[in-house]
């Protein structure tokens, strides 16, 4: 067979080099031995027959913007570098969905969707530099999420190439389907290692008339939290930001947040729930700001990882709680930061009880961030959440992954595995 | 071992020919050896671990209102029959989430959630008949899924008995988390072909505040699905009615809804889109009516079923197609009704192009309705669609899903099946 199965690939220094790591700033020893640059499914089913038939392992690649190392690639391995393909194969508003392919940026198709009046509604962070074909791999979610669901909420069907190179088409395009086994379900999340996505049809929405923006500063997050239970309705956004994080965005924007109190909650609802949010929030917050420009207010929010760069290397957790535990987890986190005396600023998808804690590295003690980490995970398995809410496992969590799964669910994880790539080629080493 | 593993049980001739078929009519040969009663998850493990023991096969029922023969049970099986396990074991409103037992009557969910100001949002015709377990075991949708999503974006954990009596827990108790492949997902849906649903946590939505609901009628289906498609903002519900269907209504009520119009639309939505949505109706429609009571405006949909069971014994299809497809499926369904000379009634659940063609069976001429369904599942997949929208394939749709579904897709899916149910003894002969 010809060299990478006659697909577009590089060698060069440079490309190995950055396609060695992600955004997590992990990595494993070595680099790639060639970056694969598909231009389409045929190309994709070439690579995976090659790697087949060679046993190579092979890292699938959107735009690297994975936390949790689920795109790193060292010694031995070949990056099937999916960003070359992406293009928006077809939008229709008649049916509120788009085709596209893995290396759409997510932003981009957003504003595609604008066009029509429609949205894309998951909006991870790194919305304007990740691809969908990454939030599909790790069932992304974002601000949004609070009303529309992740990731697997948007997403009908996909194509894929499996381990061998055969093309499976899973789900439909309608909104409604369960013609069989939701296999769509499970490839979303997988982290590339059951097979590679190379088309997805995917769920538009409407874009909500009339939103209405609040923005109240709490004497702590306990207090926020208690406010946000009271919400009337279902909030489009609630974002939460703590002591650390405030003092972070007010260092990097020269605002004043922090001495208004230690947490910050921003919440987007209709006008028909506005006035009961309000009501809600009003008794207990020491100051309130109203606007119907949303972005105004979440630019706090919007800055907040930039502003916490500005003290060193983030190492960027994601928990989630059942909601009813936030401000607990809140409180533990800060207790954690004191203990091993390190900065950890807080924000939190507050409605759905995700957490990011962004632990700041410090270089000379790097035990202290993993311990630090190590207690953020076993704080979210003893509230009774999750080790992750929407960044997935990667490397960085595979340990953590055996603690919160019981055995035998474990056990068919690895069946699973099994059964979709029996070699072992697809991203070996992430998820499980 | 003990006979059927200690588990209660019965094997009088009334329980055992009650259980051997459901709400689709339809039946296999014989009827069941036993029905076991189990009182709690303990019992389903033992009931299991004794089928696997003597390979006896094991037919998961909650309420039998299956629509596709998924709960008939035959010679040789054993029913395990869930129902009694009704226990709503916990509801919180502050974290919006309740745990539930199989055999919870879904309605009763919805209304136990009501009394902290929570719904539980899938509403299936069934609801006040069929079960959370029932409900999960075919993703079940229902009239509120054009805003909420079906079964599956309901579920946010589970616990399961495989088929060799281990329990194993999926999910998680938080509103996000994708920690390891998507087993709850895969749950959701295979109608008890790979394990036995002991317990679920559910999400819980808020009540929405303020909603009207509309009544239009319009000259023809294409009408109304032109209007509808105009509608802005996300609808919580949108369900049609064709000439067929309110002729059979106008005849169970005493109403006069056909003469309006050959098609009837009900929407209801926000009080900030139903102007919007008015202004959308209006031009089209030939009449139209307004109201702050839901439950008024929904009474000829809800009727419907009633109604034409007036006619004969119906077989409720169902289907779904993009969006844009509805009024094209719809009047390719009266030409099928026309052509078999057969009274075919739609109703639509038309914000998510699912419909329910439901035919008029005629005993004197058994092939008549038979082939008309066939008919409507080609043309589902002609245009773009699936066979089931959101009553799943039992026993009567397993030859159309060999036609959806790929043969690359099928493969895996028997491998699944055989992954989780390597014996093959949970309901045997439903879905694949």
């Amino acid at each position: 067979m010809t060299e990478f199965g006659g697909v577009p690939f590089s060698t060069e220094d440079a490309v190995l080099d950055s396609r060695r790591t992600d955004r997590s700033g992990s990595a494993v020893e070595g680099r790639p031995e060639a970056v694969l640059l598909p231009r389409d499914a045929a190309d994709v089913a070439k690579a995976l027959r090659w790697a087949t038939s060679t046993g190579t392992p092979i890292v699938p690649r959107g735009a690297g913007t994975s936390l949790t190392g689920a795109s790193t690639a060292g010694t031995g391995t070949v990056v099937l570098d999916l960003s070359g393909m992406n293009r928006i194969v077809s939008l229709s508003a008649a049916d509120a969905t788009a085709v596209v392919e893995p290396g759409v940026i997510t932003a981009d198709l957003d504003r595609a969707a604008a066009t029509v009046g429609l949205r894309y509604a998951p909006d991870p962070a790194s919305h304007e530099i990740s691809t969908i074909g990454g939030n599909i791999a790790t069932n992304a979610g974002g601000l949004r999420c609070a009303k529309y669901g992740v990731t697997r909420d948007s997403v009908l069907g996909l194509s894929v190439i499996l381990a061998d190179g055969t093309r499976i088409e899973t789900g439909t395009g309608t909104f409604k389907g369960v013609a069989g086994y939701d296999l769509t379900g499970l490839f979303v999340g997988s982290e590339g290692t059951l097979g590679v996505v190379v088309s997805a049809t995917v769920r538009l929405r409407p874009i909500p008339a009339g939103l209405t923006t609040i923005a109240a500063s709490f004497a702590d997050a306990a207090a926020a939290c208690t406010a946000l239970a009271g919400v009337p309705g279902q909030p489009v956004i609630a974002e939460l930001l703590d002591a650390a994080a405030l003092r972070a965005v007010d260092a990097y924007l020269g605002t004043s947040l922090a001495a208004r109190g230690s947490a910050l909650l921003i919440v987007q609802a209709s006008t028909v729930d506005s006035p009961g949010v309000l009501s809600a929030l009003r008794p207990t917050a020491v100051s309130l700001e109203v606007s119907s420009d949303g972005d105004a207010l979440l630019h706090a929010r919007r800055s907040a990882l930039p502003a916490i760069e500005q003290l060193g290397r983030p190492l960027i957790e994601d928990i989630a709680v059942p909601r009813s535990r936030l401000p607990e987890a809140i409180t533990a986190i800060a207790d954690i930061a004191a203990r091993w005396q390190i900065p950890i600023c807080t924000l939190a998808h507050a409605a759905d009880g995700n957490l990011h804690p962004i632990i700041v590295d410090d270089p000379s003690r790097p035990a202290a961030a993993a311990s630090a980490a190590d207690e953020i995970f076993a704080l979210a398995l003893k509230l009774g959440g999750t080790i992750t809410g929407e960044h997935g496992v990667g490397t960085l969590k595979r340990e953590w992954l055996t603690r919160e799964l019981d055995p035998a669910n474990l056990t068919l994880q690895r069946g699973l595995k099994n059964l979709f790539d029996p070699q072992g080629i697809l991203n070996p080493g992430k998820v499980l």
